[in-house]
């Protein structure tokens, strides 16, 4: 079987590369930025997604994309990462934070570069009315909702090391991106520092850095100014 | 191991009723309807969500949410409708549309709601600010990423009985529901008419409709005025 990982720079496909690193998997990739998406210069999936990959077996190529369908597939094959080794409580907190960073957590996400967005991208004259919208859905909801979550976390990691227990698995994959990417803002949360500071000192995550050509700041700069 | 399974009427947690009853499982359910939301009688999970199952064994109980969570902890157990006797193809598949529906389909579908209540709650002299700005999104983006999405489904299911293939698994649990939220307004899409008329067929899911009460004209009056 071979791999060829389409990736987009400082993006949450970053994942993808960090998983092939810890399991020391072969595989091809292919980096696109943000400035250089266009229609003939995206994904092959069929909704131009990041990140997709390209599985060529006996022949054949197949093509899947998100992010939790890539882990779980590639799981399937390779099991070291998953959930065979857990038992009860951990095996519910493995699918809990593994499907909650993708359902739950990135959604938020998300929803903060939507409306910063669109505030960018109203003419200046009006700017304040978009502005206005995202100050009233930030106070009414979005930042109280994130604080519970942050602080949910906060409080799970502080009784585990990884999030499914003891064993590091790809319910900590997933959950790393939204967490840096919300980290910043929420600097009282000692926990969840030390689980960051921790996955940095993975030499396969050092490495998936390298390799997906990772810029931190770059990356600082877009989530700081969503908030 | 008991099951006790909190429920919010008329939405996504529908799903786990129709997959406790597609398995023949034993739970206790506890109703909650929108109207009936404040602090006191939320879910017991730490975010308020639905659904959230409360599991009980050996005297012990434990709590489990996000829909995704839930199935997968409860097909490990009981894995008739998991990935076990899928291959190769169809285990793509079923990674695919199971991760698919809650990380971009569901998301996209909360975003209609978002901006509907937005527009809702704003007071009627200044109302036409958020109603301008959903316009500007829904045509600028929304709109036409969900066409591409219902596109894509409906030539999956046309050459495909169910998602993952020939067998029903849970990635047609999780699909059902934005599925039907989506479909009114996508009547042009014939095979994901045939497929959820032949869902509307399962025993199970009929079971399903009257233990979690399901009402089909306050769901349909909550999704239309989305649009």
């Amino acid at each position: 079987m071979r791999i060829r990982l389409f990736h987009l720079q400082n993006s949450r496909s970053q994942r993808i590369i960090w998983f092939l690193e810890e399991l020391g998997l072969n595989y091809e990739l292919t980096i696109k930025d943000h400035s250089g998406i266009d229609k003939d210069k995206n994904s092959p999936h069929q909704l131009s997604k990041f990140p997709t990959i390209e599985i060529i077996e006996q022949g054949k190529t197949s093509i899947l994309a998100e992010t939790s369908a890539i882990l779980d597939y590639l799981s399937h094959l390779h099991p070291q990462l998953g959930p065979n080794s857990l038992l009860s409580q951990q095996l519910q907190n493995f699918y809990y934070w593994k499907n909650y960073s993708e359902a739950t957590f990135i959604p938020d996400l998300v929803l903060k570069q939507i409306f910063h967005q669109i505030v960018k991208r109203t003419p200046f004259p009006v700017r304040f009315i978009p502005k206005f919208l995202k100050y009233g859905f930030d106070q009414g909801y979005l930042n109280q909702s994130l604080q519970r979550q942050m602080s949910m976390i906060d409080k799970h990691l502080e009784h585990h090391l990884w999030f499914a227990g003891d064993q590091f698995t790809t319910a900590d994959i997933l959950m790393w991106f939204p967490l840096l990417a919300f980290s910043p803002n929420y600097r009282q949360f000692k926990h969840i520092q030390r689980y960051l500071a921790q996955i940095e000192n993975r030499p396969a995550f050092k490495n998936a850095l390298i390799k997906g050509r990772w810029s931190a700041s770059t990356f600082k700069a877009y989530w700081t100014t969503a908030w």
